[in-house]
């Protein structure tokens, strides 16, 4: 009997424990980096808003000029039973698609035929519920759009990683690198809000447009709240009442240290408490759930 | 018996046939194209250059805060175990460290194993030898040193891959990608230089520091020419005299065509021939040459 205990993968068109699962090296998906993914997570057996996961992942292919020989339909079941086969409850579903790799001797991308992966983990908190992340600004700028779209989910991620280095040895434990005009623009696999007086600030450009940041601004327009999509300057994060950080890895999370000084009081804020509320509360919402039969 | 005839690879301590070297799904290298790289050609039993890559690649990790439990001479031996097992006379040699798995539950990559991978296969050309490549300039950007730093070779290509496409788009074959400020940056996996009125320009920043680039910068200056290593503009590259590429896949290749019209008349130039013969005569000095015992 095969072990998926600690997770299970889909790769070529099989189901494997996560341990085996494994892609080419010669594939341009690791030798270029040459893929776009998603990330949908499972809460109490059901997938959170997969359909806005699966929007995206399908845009993302169609940018990179990538297809899959899946419909969504065959895709949402392969994910679902990628997850049943693990028994998670609370799981992280990645689901990948490659270049692939060109016709021997030849470096034409379009004689690749793509790949498609996924798998699903046990799931992965970027901080622990309750605990608020310390955040360090590096002056190192995201890939611009200019080169890659950053709306396209994609692994280029060396600016992210190195920036997190550098906030270790800053005494911080996680990074937000900034754009080309030195304003904020992401963290390492999360998108940035600042609250002052009561409205919400989130970079609007060259970020990725997560899903959990769009349920952000929606919980929050629903409450009453301005958001605005627009440069956010370490200066005004600095001086906020609230900062927090949103991603499929955690959702909501409140960051209680930016450059080693508090936030405010230090303490998780009230805006930030009644979003988280609403955000895990949105988990049982029909419109947004989609069930796993295990 | 294992067939290595197509390529070998060394994966996990252990060689075996280039079908089935894979790396983890979740190794860092994969997710997040935390990987540096080196590639290292093989003519006729000789590596060439060799320790000018293995200084490259040992100078990358370093950056990347990486590590490998071999030495140079260990190393060296792992690469052309990996070719004399293939029984290939020319090769493309690829060495590769990536960041690994972080501990299970974390995402802090100082928990990560760094892990090691070779491999080595047929010789890939850029071109055919004697064929021009013909080149369109893209308005796309490299993806620029304040967020990864393009001396430590890696695998974030979506610009240069994305690039291509539109090459093929426009008539062409391959893409140049441009810097900051609108001028020539370089192509997928190759350096550029012009030729105008007998002196040579490069690009000098935010550019792979090829070997292969190296190499023709001073061949040239034993020739007697200038090479000026600077901001070299799209309108100075469609005048040139002589445009050419380097690159470890295929050494000096003249560029005959940008954005679809004849580079001078078209024809591979007098420089870049000179330039081409004294690089292949080079592979036979025993300062470069390592030669592999099969």
């Amino acid at each position: 009997m095969l072990d998926f205990s600690n997770g299970s993968a889909f790769v070529d068109e099989k189901f494997v424990p996560i341990s085996e699962a494994k892609i080419s090296l010669l594939d341009w998906g690791f030798l270029h980096s040459d893929a776009t993914y998603d990330v949908a997570h499972v809460r109490g057996g059901k997938f959170f808003r997969l359909n806005d996961h699966l929007d995206r992942f399908f845009s993302g292919m169609k940018m990179l000029r990538m297809s899959i020989p899946y419909t969504r339909k065959e895709l949402t079941a392969i994910l679902s039973d990628c997850v049943s086969k693990s028994g998670l409850q609370e799981a992280y579903v990645e689901m990948i698609t490659t270049r692939g790799l060109p016709e021997p001797g030849s470096r034409d991308p379009r004689t690749c035929r793509n790949r498609f992966f996924a798998f699903a983990i046990p799931f992965v908190w970027i901080t622990t519920p309750g605990k608020g992340l310390e955040l360090i600004v590096s002056q190192r700028q995201r890939i611009p759009p200019q080169s890659v779209n950053p709306t396209v989910k994609n692994y280029h991620w060396l600016d992210l990683v190195m920036g997190q280095f550098e906030a270790y040895d800053k005494g911080g434990e996680t990074v937000a690198v900034v754009n080309g005009k030195g304003n904020i623009a992401e963290g390492p696999g999360f998108n940035i809000f600042a609250v002052k007086n009561g409205i919400l600030t989130t970079p609007g450009e060259g970020v990725l447009e997560g899903i959990t940041r769009k349920t952000a601004i929606e919980i929050a327009n629903e409450l009453g709240y301005d958001v605005i999509q627009g440069e956010l300057s370490p200066e005004a994060a600095r001086s906020a009442d609230e900062l927090f950080a949103t991603s499929t890895a955690g959702g909501i999370m409140a960051i209680t240290k930016i450059d080693c000084q508090k936030v405010s009081t230090g303490k998780v804020g009230p805006i930030t408490l009644e979003l988280q509320d609403r955000y895990w509360a949105l988990h049982n919402n029909p419109h947004y759930a989609y069930e796993i039969h295990y």
